[in-house]
C-alpha cells in the first residue's frame, strides 16, 4: 500500500490488515499510548475544507505514534495569494514530510497528487468532493466489527443525502467488499446515488422501510456546503421524513448499531434520544478514528 | 482537585498547594525546563474566543511539561458546521485527552462541560463569560505573593470594566480567599460589580480614592467584546477618568505592585510610564502563567 | 551571531559559517533527520502576514531539531483586541522562548524589536516590509553554491516586481557580498529599485538583454499585497514582456539556474515549461530552506 486515497482500490486483504492492525492498536491502550518508532517522521495536514473532528483525529494518531505534525490550513495561507493545489503540494512535500493528508472539496483533487508524490511520500485522502473518505468509511467497518463481530451478513441502512456524502460513498464500496448481505439506501429523492451500485445496494423510499429489521443505521449529515441548489431543502420536510427518531428506530433488529460521521445536525438528522441512546456508537466512532488513523499511517510506513 | 472551573470551588488548602507547586516549578527553571513523565499525555485547547496569551501560555505549560498538545479553535472547524459546544467536546473528548482547556464567551460554557467528563479527563476553564477565569487568578495571586511575600493584609485595588470581567470576579474571590485586607472597587458607575460582594470588598467612588496608599493595583482591560450597549463608552472620558498614570500611581503605597492581564490598551486604561515603570509586574504576571499553568497540569495529572 | 535581522549586517565569515553549517546538515540527511539536543529549546512563530512555506519550513527546521513550536497568527489572537506589535512581543518573550521568528508587512517592525529582546532571546526575521528576507537570500545563495559550486564571478538576472521585493532587496546585498559579477536587474519602470545599489548591479531595459548570457534567473513574485496603486498593474501587458518563457530562458548560459522564491503565479511570471523544466531549481529552493534554516537555528543556538 503506497497511499490511501479511496476504498476502491483496497484489496479485502490489505482492509483486513488495516483493521487488525487497527485492532491491535487498541488492544495495547492506554500502556502504549505513545509509541517511540517514528519519532523522526513527519505527517504534514493540508486542509482544504473546515475540519475538527478529521484534522485532530489524524494529528492525535500521528502524535501517538511519536510522529512530528505540522497543520496546513488555507487561512493565512499562500493559498491566498493564488498558487494551485499542486503547487502547494509540491511545495510542502519539498519539505520531507512522510506522509501528507489531505482533504479539498474538489473529486479526484487529492487523488490526482498521487502521480506528484516522490518516493517515500505517501498520501491520505482525509475526505474528497462527494466521493471519497477511506479513513472515515475504514473507522465504520471497524466499529461495526468490534460491535457486531463482522460486517458479514449486515443489513445496513444509509440514509440521507446520499448523493454529496463522501462517508456514504466510500462506505458502500467498503461495506459490499466486507460482505454486508443488504446496503439500504433511502433520503430525498433528489440525494438519492446516481450511478451503478454494488449488487447488494438497493434503495428504499422511506427510512421506515429500510430500517425495518436493520443491524446497523448509519444516518448522513446533510452536506450544506455542496449542495448547489438549496432551494431544494426543506428542513421541516426533511425532518418529518428523514430524521431517526426512537419510533422508526424501534424497527430495527433488537441489537442494532445507530451511527453518524458527525457533526450532528441534532433534531434534523437524528434525535436526541437516539444519538445519546444506549445503541448509539456515534462516539465510539470518533474514539476508534484514532486507532484506525494510527493503523493507515504504521501501515504506510512500516511496509 | 479533578477540574479547575472558577477559584470558588478551590479550597485554601488546594490553592496554596497549586501555588507552592509553582513556585517549585519556577525554582527548577530553567534547568527542568523540559520534563519527560508526561510525555505520553494529551492536552487539546479547545477556544471559542480569540487568545494570544492564553492559548499559547498553556500551549507552552503543556510542552514544558513534555505533552503532547492539540490546538482547536472556532476558525475553520466544525463548529462552523452548527454542532453544539457539548457534542464538540463530546467529540475531543473521544479522542482521549488527558486535559481539556477550554475558553469561551457565555457563562457556565465550560462548567457545564464537566458533567459529561470520562473518567481520567480534567477540564480547565481558561476563561468562561465574564464571571470566571481562575488560571488568571491563580497567577495574579503568585506574582502578587512572590513580590509582596503574601497577599495577607495586603489593600488590592480592581480598577476599570469591572462588570465584563472574567479576571475581577475570579480575583475578588481569590484574594478574598487568601486575606487580603480591602479590595477596592472602582470604575465607571455602569461597569461596577452586581450582586454580593465578599466582605473585605467596597466600592470607591475616584480612582484616586481607590488608589490611595495601596499594596496592589490591578487595572482591568475593556471588553469591547462583552459590552452590549457601547453607546455608554466614552473613551476620552473613561481615559480621564480612569487611566492609571503616574501622578495616580504615587498616591498608592512605596512598595506599590501594578498590574494587567493584558492585552493592555495603552493610554486609555494605563499610560505607558506606568505599564513600563519600575513598578510594573505586567510582564513578570505573563513569565508566571507559564509556571502557575504548570502547575495547574501536573497537579491535576499528577494525584 | 545574536539575531538574523538582514543581510547587511552579515559578514562575510558569518555567512559561509551559515552556508557551511546547513551542508553538514544536509550531509547527514536523513539519517540525522531528527536531533535531540535542542528538546528543551522553544521557538515561537509569530506572522503578521500570510504565509505557508516560510512558516511551515522555520516549523519543520525547528522540528526536525527536536524543539518546540509554537505558532502565533494574527487570526484569533489579541492583535485584534488592538494590543501594540511591541506588547505583543514582548507578551511572547515573557514565555521564554530561545527563538522567535517573525514576519510582519511593515519595513523595520521586526528588525525594531531586537532592542527588547532579553538576553537568550534570538530574533530571526522571516519577511519584513520590502526590504528584509535574509533566510530566502541565504536559501537562494545555498542553491546557487549547491549547483553552481559557487556565486563568485556569476551573472545573476532578478527580474519582476523588485521595487516591492524583499527577497530582491536581501539577495541583492547576499550575492554582491558573495562576489557575484554582476547582478542584472529588470522588470516594469514603476518597480524598478531607488535608492542605491552596490556596485554590480545593473537596470537592464529588457528580460532579454538582462538573461542574455547569464548563469542564474531568479524571477520574483508580483507582491499585489504590497503594490499600493494596483491600477498601475496590467497583467497581459506584464506576461507579455516579463514572463520568463522557454524563448527568452535559452538566451541565458547552457547550464543556467531558474530560481523563484514561490508561491508562483504560472503564465504571469514565469510559464510551466520553464517552472517545471530541466533547469528549475525552484523545488531544491524549498527542500533547502529546512537545511538553511536548522542552520540559522543552531547557529543562533550554539555558540
Amino acid at each position: 500500500m503506497r497511499h490511501l486515497l479511496d476504498t476502491r482500490s483496497l484489496s479485502l486483504a490489505q482492509l483486513q490488515d488495516l483493521l487488525e492492525t487497527a485492532r491491535v492498536i487498541e488492544t495495547g491502550w492506554p500502556s502504549a499510548r505513545l509509541q517511540d518508532s517514528l519519532r523522526d517522521r513527519l505527517l504534514i495536514n493540508m486542509f482544504y475544507e473546515a475540519s475538527t473532528r478529521t484534522r485532530i483525529s489524524f494529528e492525535v494518531a500521528a502524535k501517538r505514534l511519536g510522529m512530528q505534525v505540522v497543520n496546513f490550513a488555507t487561512t493565512g495561507s499562500s493559498a491566498e495569494k493564488g498558487e494551485t493545489l499542486v503547487d502547494t503540494f509540491l511545495t510542502l512535500q519539498a519539505m520531507a514530510p512522510d506522509i501528507l493528508v489531505g482533504r479539498h472539496s474538489d473529486n479526484g483533487a487529492i487523488t490526482d497528487l498521487a502521480q506528484y508524490a516522490d518516493e517515500g511520500v505517501h498520501i491520505v485522502c482525509a475526505g474528497e468532493g462527494t466521493r471519497s473518505h477511506p479513513s472515515q468509511a475504514l473507522i465504520d467497518a471497524y466499529t461495526i466489527q468490534k460491535i457486531k463481530g463482522s460486517v458479514k451478513g449486515l443489513k445496513i441502512v444509509i440514509a440521507g443525502d446520499i448523493l454529496h456524502s463522501r462517508v456514504a460513498a466510500s462506505n458502500i464500496e467498503l461495506l459490499a467488499k466486507l460482505g454486508a448481505a443488504e446496503i439500504r439506501l433511502c433520503g430525498p429523492t433528489a440525494w438519492l446515488p446516481r450511478g451503478s451500485l454494488p449488487g447488494q445496494a438497493g434503495i428504499y423510499e422511506t427510512l421506515e422501510e429500510a430500517v425495518l429489521g436493520a443491524d446497523v443505521i448509519m444516518m448522513l449529515r446533510i452536506q450544506h456546503e455542496r449542495i448547489r441548489q438549496t432551494g431544494e431543502l426543506d428542513l421541516a420536510d426533511y425532518t418529518r421524513n428523514w430524521c431517526l427518531n426512537s419510533w422508526a428506530a424501534n424497527l430495527a433488529s433488537d441489537n442494532h448499531v445507530v451511527m453518524h460521521p458527525g457533526p450532528i445536525n441534532r433534531g434534523v438528522e437524528i434525535t436526541d434520544t437516539v444519538a445519546d441512546g444506549p445503541r448509539s456508537a456515534i462516539r465510539q466512532q470518533i474514539a476508534n478514528g484514532v486507532f484506525v488513523r494510527m493503523a493507515i499511517i504504521s501501515t504506510l510506513l512500516n511496509q
